[in-house]
């Protein structure tokens, strides 16, 4: 077996660039505040590194990271233990990873990841995917989010997007909580056949960020809200923090094999709460939230 | 092998809750507010429960939680499987457990554990310690705090302060931080032989909590403080969780056999922050306590 080489790791790498580039420009429009993204270039002791960009808070987005990485090199025995993979062998990962916790509690977290892996005895696998972590769950907001997924899907093959959405149901699931981080999205790894087809849907699913997200801020961003949605606000990201440390398979790779820790946890809220054992009243918008933070069938296909 | 009867399950369950009993009632006089604990009652589905009580927040005390616990029944596979015994076996395991956040910077998080365990084939062992967690390390106080514990150890065995505070080292040490959660105490388990000896040992680190915390407290408690301390109180606050959510043993197991989320994450801190990349002022005071976060021959033995 060797890697497909229709599609070059060069040219992969740089449309993962060229993503990062346009979806910060594209958030800084967006925030509208004239903050710029900070970047953090940095070097990986065994070859390769990344482009870190975070933005330090706005008018909409209090903390966001956009991180761009092509790491590379032997593969060490750490990381080769965890993929099943013989060490020493030459490997290649890229990809670019986006967290935005946004100021106004309406507005829901989100995020995004792509990600190309290759390994020299020819191997070589996309991952990612897109999902919404709201404080507040609104069903219209959650339809719509999920038919912009189901369209990106369906154009690269019509079984994607419930396969996807279903694995992202899974994936972004809290056991000690029995709720899921938020209303999912699609989640995709090991896309291991059909690398151009594959590859244009990569593409298609990081330039669908930009307009995913924007008709979430922009439904919410100029509704009022009180201390009551801050409070809540805050509770539920510490739900975002235990899902991201206890559970999350990139981040603990990340920490378990020496990555950049302040690239990985630039995922981290600005601030979280914990309240013991706290329940949202009966019949209030928390308690509804609540009730919908399990695998629900959005476009009820 | 069978197990020594000579100190029985009913005199160590009796011990722990009675200590729980002392501590409250002691932390609610150290606290001064006039608030109280909070007690659930809760019970395990295969058998046994726990008694969590939570401070709501006071003068001195933010968020507080002191577990009671006794839960027992056939072994869980997941549980026996951690512990490497066969399933099905009849166990006990009981503790007390402790984590109190203060409102005031310079007034550190504390952290106690004792806990037993014994299954029917006759092996059983002894747990716990305390440990010291200061967003400000002042070196005076560490001391003090260290010869306490030397002398609650020494009196047991000569040998088990500096065994036992190294392994403190070792366990609280967040490796994608490169620092300890703190400036150390004591930890110790599996301690299995000398039974007597050792649960007069475990009785001696459940009683040296509150003198400890009162040290602490009252040397610190009347300090002015401004909003530097508070905001770096809470970026330090966020390395506690990133240490319970990714390394702590008693946490993890605690998810993974699902045992009862909101007494677990009671340890959890009322707010915490994270800022990316926060580097303090060289020659600051943070920057020092970050100077002092690794292995720290206190009494410089």
């Amino acid at each position: 077996m060797t890697i497909d080489k229709t599609i070059d790791l060069a040219e992969i790498t740089g449309a993962f660039r060229d993503l990062q580039d346009r979806i910060c420009s594209e958030l800084e429009t967006l925030d509208g505040s004239g903050t710029r993204f900070l970047e953090d270039k940095w070097e990986r002791h065994g070859g390769g590194g990344g482009r870190t960009r975070v933005f330090p808070g706005g008018t909409v987005m209090e903390k966001g990271g956009v991180n761009f990485s092509h790491v590379h090199g032997p593969m060490p025995k750490n990381i080769s233990a965890k993929l099943g993979f013989e060490a020493g062998q030459y490997f290649h990962a890229t990809g670019v990873s986006i967290v935005i916790h946004p100021f106004h509690p309406l507005v829901p977290i989100i995020h995004m990841n792509v990600r190309y892996f290759e390994i020299e005895n020819g191997t070589h696998w996309f991952g990612g995917g897109i999902d919404v972590t709201p404080a507040y769950v609104f069903r219209d907001q959650a339809v719509r989010f999920h038919r912009l997924m189901k369209d990106v899907c369906d154009e690269s093959d019509p079984g994607y997007y419930l396969k996807f959405k279903e694995w992202a149901d899974r994936y972004f699931y809290l056991n000690h909580r029995k709720e899921t981080r938020g209303i999912g999205g699609i989640f995709f790894d090991h896309l291991k056949d059909e690398k151009a087809k594959n590859w244009e849907f990569v593409k298609r699913v990081g330039n669908s960020f930009v307009p995913a997200y924007t008709d979430l801020v922009n439904t919410n961003r100029d509704k009022p809200f009180g201390e009551k949605e801050k409070s809540w606000q805050l509770l539920r990201r510490s739900r975002y923090v235990e899902f991201n440390l206890v559970y999350d398979k990139g981040t603990k790779f990340g920490l378990d094999t020496d990555g950049r820790t302040e690239s990985i946890l630039m995922s981290m809220p600005p601030i979280a709460r914990w309240e013991y054992n706290y329940q949202p009243e009966v019949g209030s918008k928390e308690a509804e939230t609540l009730s919908l933070l399990k695998p629900v069938n959005w476009l009820e296909l």
